[in-house]
């Protein structure tokens, strides 16, 4: 198996209690990460190793976007500064009326190159076609949690949740185990009862996590607590879904008891500032989250809502936010912010074990920014740096289960051109239609 | 003089009525920009003319930073996270203390490198040598408003402002009328009535406007009404501050009756959407200023509370924090947006008729974004693409007054690493000393 010895300026392992290394080593077997520590030259190994001079880099482990639909990067400007409902109902949902197999697929691969290219390796989206999404994934090499989005009040929900559930058994562990599969019934507002007790029975029955939005408006409370006289934590409890690993997305219309109630059920939250700052939806209290011991990661949503998929900025955004929403600047340190875009959107994912830090045994997942530019100068502090000051154009490789998809900040497997080329054509057919 | 025809896939002119033009042309003789409209082959030019095909290239006026201290790069990463008064007592003001003028130099000539990079063309500055600052303005080709910080409670109050006065007079209109002079007293609580009072007499006997600091934290408001019964608006009214033309920066803490006066008084507004969250100083209250038809231009305020020197970030970041602020998805649309951080920015540091839109006329300070990236694609609305999708990395050239700065992403007259590795000194010396 083939040795990597990176030596980095600075490595950051994110594994607990690992301070950043200056003049750090990560040293990689295949696919897995051997080794962290500081440097030192190697004196004899039993098989062939390389080594990479990344003094002028930190070596971090890849970014996890914890909840996005990928393929929406084609409405990416489409339709802004609206109200959600009027952006949905006018805007989006008659585009998505019209999304084929192959506007999916294109749509997927553009948004795996902006990912790829502003450092995230880890997503987790919920989107139709999957099979489409599935096979962007195989081919480009980076991991994702996969959902099909289902909603519940359709005529054919049933054969869907069907469908998605013989998706899920298709290509769950597929692509090396990059691809992991959950179900998505969409939200508590367009999934009744019984179909949300269907998704529940198999999930079980399959040993599946489940990817919902819960939560995200004021107005999600009303029409939950008018159709069903309880809040929407109450109504999912009710059908049995936290009785199955749950990634709720945006949750941000919680009080102090269901965070309580959350936490005791291990429920992960995808935490979405831009999207939830966009959309005008209100601000989670990702504090409470935390001190609850919540494992929260954070996501990019959609880039119709965005318009961006890039972790570095929700990570900026995240830190940024909470402070003057709580009036408070020590809340949300850069510490923390970090952690969310890495291994607590790992552990949210259910990839604690897997991804989101530097330790040996899990799989080389990894980064590097190229810190020799004036943005980046002085370097008082790295993880401020990468924090507050980086941005994802600053990502120079990317690894992923070993692969080196980006190195110089080029993609090294495809030509990024193309896949623009393809996507802006899908995106125009669909717009001019 | 020199003739150039820049061909642009998009062209924005940020104008009165101007609309985003496709396939756009801008035409520049000399130091101005000559014309702006479509596309047309030129069929004959009185003298020699260079074309440029920036087909995949969005041209736009050059961004302005309203409010920034701009040797404080030197400070990035320092001190993050912490309460405003334990953060400048013990962290910045300390620092502050042993700063040389060779330290401002080359902290300086470090911000304008990351200005340019990402697009900035004017910056509006205050802080102290400020000869050195002047001279890295000159040298560099960037335009700057600047102004000597001025604190009033010093012992050498007095002769700190007539040396600030003097220099102002030698520099005014420098630098091919580059360099703009203001007057800087710091703010209503480290600058007492007598004081401010010999501002203004100073200011007005040289026509100069200006630049302060104004209700930035609850804590300012609480300190002025201790100290002189009022609120800091009154504060600064009573001192006769409002008869010149006065740049007030982050201005969060106002009310209603203050917006009315302030607009009355034509005070212009530097906003600084990141700092003011990173210190949890709080909300300014932007849509109500700019209902008031005040001129609110975008800043960044120091990089030792943002991190980062970049317009982009903050055009952005106003249009997400004053929806969610609000629960409006329709505030601060992305045109709004991109008006703060050009046009409105320009005319906050009355330079509204020589920077700020392309318009006959006007200097010749513009920015081209390469188009052709995947973060970029696709293109529905240039105006959504350009306040939400883009990075201040994305800027691959800028021009300020005629002359290129930034070409391809590089700056073209000096080298960025020779700056980068003499702040990154400066930086050193300061932390251990």
């Amino acid at each position: 198996m083939r040795t990597i010895l990176i030596r980095g300026g600075w490595v950051l392992p994110l594994s607990e209690g690992g301070k950043p290394l200056q003049d750090g080593m990560v040293k990689i077997i295949g696919n897995k990460i051997a080794a962290v520590g500081p440097w030192r030259e190697p004196v004899k190994e039993a098989e062939p190793y390389e080594v990479i001079d990344a003094r002028d880099r930190l070596v971090m482990p890849g970014l996890i976007n914890t909840h996005t639909h990928a393929a929406m990067v084609l409405f990416r400007g489409v339709a802004d500064d609206l109200p959600l409902m009027t952006w949905l109902k006018e805007k989006i949902w008659p585009l998505e009326d019209r999304l084929t197999a192959e506007h999916v697929y294109w749509g997927t691969r553009l948004a795996i190159n902006e990912m790829l290219l502003s450092g995230t390796t880890t997503f987790a989206d919920m989107y139709f076609f999957l099979e489409e999404e599935a096979r962007a994934v195989e081919e480009t090499g980076i991991r994702a949690v996969l959902s099909r989005g289902l909603i519940g009040l359709e005529e054919q929900a049933g054969k869907n949740l069907e469908e998605a559930v013989a998706q899920a058994r298709e290509w769950r562990g597929r692509a090396g185990n990059r691809i992991t599969m959950m179900l998505g019934p969409h939200a508590p507002y367009t999934c009744p009862p019984a179909f949300l007790k269907e998704v529940v029975a198999a999930a079980k029955q399959y040993q599946l996590g489940i990817h919902i939005h819960l939560a995200e408006t004021a107005d999600e409370l009303v029409e939950i607590g008018k159709e069903y006289g309880i809040r929407p934590v109450a109504y999912l409890a009710e059908q049995g879904l936290f009785t199955r690993p749950v990634l709720a997305a945006h949750a941000v219309w919680l009080d102090d008891g269901e965070i309580s109630y959350l936490a005791r059920q291990k429920v992960a939250i995808a935490h979405n500032p831009s999207s939830n700052m966009k959309l005008a939806s209100g601000i989670a209290p990702v504090p409470k989250l935390l001190e609850a011991k919540i494992p929260v990661g954070l996501g990019t949503d959609g880039a119709a809502s965005n318009n961006r998929l890039d972790i570095f900025t929700e990570m900026r955004t995240a830190a940024l936010l909470h402070k003057v929403q709580t009036n408070d600047p020590t809340v949300i340190p850069a510490e923390t912010a970090l952690k969310m875009a890495t291994i607590y959107g790992a552990r949210a994912l259910g990839l604690g074990d897997v991804t989101g830090s530097l330790e040996p045994g899990k799989s080389a997942d990894l980064i590097m920014l190229d810190l020799k530019k004036s943005h980046l100068t002085p370097l008082h502090d790295p993880v401020s740096l990468v924090v507050y000051a980086a941005r994802g154009s600053d990502v120079s490789d990317v690894m992923v289960n070993g692969e080196w998809l980006v190195q110089e900040g080029r993609l090294v497997r495809w030509e990024e051109e193309e896949v623009i080329g393809e996507a802006a054509r899908c995106a125009q057919s669909l717009v001019k239609k």
